[in-house]
């Protein structure tokens, strides 16, 4: 114990002094917060997630054939490519928030109606049911997705603002699902985050520059595929659960995230360990079992914040988690791992799927090109 | 169960305590970002504005008169004690997400319906109606107002949860409202933030430190007193007025917050200037003149946050301001002004107050005391 805190005091003291160094100079971070826009695939996915995000779907109006989409696509490309810069947008009304850029990232995607629109074959479909689902269908659906993400709040409301106002003369707003996760500089990069249930969220992902990632993330033309989820987390509930009872349903220690076979988050899970009556010390029904893959090209990338909107009256939260996710292929990927979820995860007592959308992600483009451009012209 | 329980109680505390030791960079960090919670005033105030707020009113319960008001205090306080120094509360269901404390701060505020009752005489009073107000029921008065501030949005929701819990056999949630400036190290200490509108905010807040701002913002015992009030923002027409037309209604440049009669933000506006047709500079009825307060003992210590929450189908904004001040005397200071202001601010076009409360702000308090000791004792 004594070795542990030596340890952690001598490591965080090197920590704090690179977030110390690195907080200060705002306008010179600002130089540094930019995220590139052009590129063979689009930014905010194997982006280091930032700290604030609105995902915001569209409905396209009836009179919006291809013509009318590529002229809309072409708009808030350009949009993206400046607002991304820390520039203000063409016809910005508030150019005074355009910077800092804050590390935002503007990415789109295609719904299947939007392939319908325009008879062409959608690279995907809606999801199956599953059992646990009660999808209410204000959170659920969309023809055109824009997921916005930034390390400030304000850089994201004033993004949200131009792209929205300019892509309204071809559609309508659909949904908007905002969500956090810890604000930057409170952690250091690549550390798992906690989601609102107190979990550590994320651990199995595929890390950015690996083959792994290129595999299980990209399709081999830049394009790749989002799921977006609503999980509504039934606190009041979760809350009356104790330690050992939250723990034995996810299988991880909580105050770690370590597999209950294990010491570290890093751990593998021994799956086939055992207890002292016989019983496997991961339960056959924990989450980490159910949602584990063992082929790496199989996994999925969570992309997940979290949201916190109105309490009830009687001080009951509205609090869960968007769930994005980002692999190759939704169905040979996501769509099993949800199936064994649904099947018989210890979690679905506490979580509840409200809503479920699909997208297709156009690959990135380069200076002179525009987003969508090879599906739309 | 029993046991199981107990177990998971003890469970719990070694879990915080390894948490302390096993998150170095953020126990660490965590020195530099404790706001001290104990002192003659409480703290929320003359802080530094933080990233994230959520301001919290309740209604009372019938039943919860004074002994339970106490109760229901001595346990709040000790939360906020806690928690602000990045320690889980009490009865922490998710002690993992107690630290980082982010320059967590709570602060507690006695509505009029307070001390009515505990039949005892209220500093505060309702504010009088006002020509703009269009003031919705769901966003207005309150008995028991917190105001919940922090850089990160995970612990502000975390300290939220706590904190309702905590209240909801003594009281149910009238309305919560939450809000943001820009995130911690994206501008400097201290530089004024702008709001949604684009506008510079806050440039005549008198400075913490001087005594110009202990005679506006405390008064000799140590309390103060509280305005929230919602303002919505007309975006659609803002947009629509020009750069120009935006200036004239303000009083300043948009650019660089200067007074139409400086250069620089901090210029002092000259009201007297006239133009080349012998109009003044600075409008009769611009923003900055109606605002204006000569006598520095009369100023009012805005505490301001955007919001900024769904869009309509449409593509319009629900967003504005989370207008807080803190001043010595509601009725003396911000009264006089905001009549001013409603009588004849040309930016009344574009905004639109539809909530308003008003609390006073007991002392604080020290480590064995409680806020609100001395009215509730």
């Amino acid at each position: 114990m004594a070795e542990l805190s030596r340890r952690g005091l001598l490591t965080g003291g090197v920590a704090a002094g690179v977030v110390a160094l690195a907080r200060p100079a705002a306008a010179q971070a600002a130089a540094e917060t930019v995220v590139p826009f052009h590129g063979p695939r689009q930014a905010g996915i194997a982006t280091e997630p930032q700290a604030h995000a609105v995902f915001v779907a569209f409905d396209l109006r009836e009179d919006t054939d291809k013509d009318a989409l590529a002229r809309m696509m072409r708009l808030l490309t350009d949009d993206a490519r400046r607002l991304t810069q820390g520039r203000p947008a063409l016809a910005d009304t508030e150019p005074e928030l355009a910077s800092p850029a804050a590390r935002l990232t503007v990415t789109f995607g295609f719904g299947p109606g939007l392939y319908a629109r325009i008879k062409a074959p959608s690279p995907v479909k809606v999801l199956p049911k599953f059992s646990v689902d009660k999808l209410d269908k204000k959170w659920t659906g969309g023809d055109l997705l824009v997921q916005i993400c930034a390390d400030d709040p304000l850089t994201v409301a004033h993004a949200l603002r131009m792209i929205v106002k300019d892509a309204r003369s071809f559609a309508t707003v659909r949904w908007t699902q905002r969500g956090f996760r810890r604000a930057a500089g409170t952690q250091s990069a690549g550390q798992t985050q906690r989601n609102v249930m107190g979990q550590m969220d994320g651990t199995g992902n595929p890390k950015p520059g690996t083959p792994e990632f290129d595999l299980a993330v990209w399709r081999p033309d830049g394009t790749t595929q989002l799921v977006v989820r609503r999980i509504k987390a039934e606190l009041e509930t979760w809350d009356a659960a104790d330690v050992v009872a939250k723990e034995f349903t996810i299988g991880r220690k909580l105050s770690t995230g370590a597999p209950l076979t294990g010491t570290k988050e890093t751990d593998a899970p021994d799956f086939a360990a055992k207890g002292a009556h016989g019983f496997p010390v991961i339960s056959e029904y924990a989450h980490i079992r159910r949602a584990h893959v063992g082929d790496p090209s199989l996994r999925i990338l969570r992309r997940v914040y979290n949201y916190d909107e109105g309490v009830t009256s009687q001080g009951h939260a509205d609090s869960g988690l968007i769930f994005a996710s980002y692999q190759a292929d939704i169905e040979r990927q996501f769509t099993p791992i949800q199936k064994q979820l649904a099947e018989a995860d210890l979690l679905n007592e506490w979580i509840t799927p409200i809503g479920s959308a699909v997208f297709a992600i156009p690959k990135g483009c380069d200076e002179k090109g525009w987003i969508g451009q090879e599906v739309l012209s």
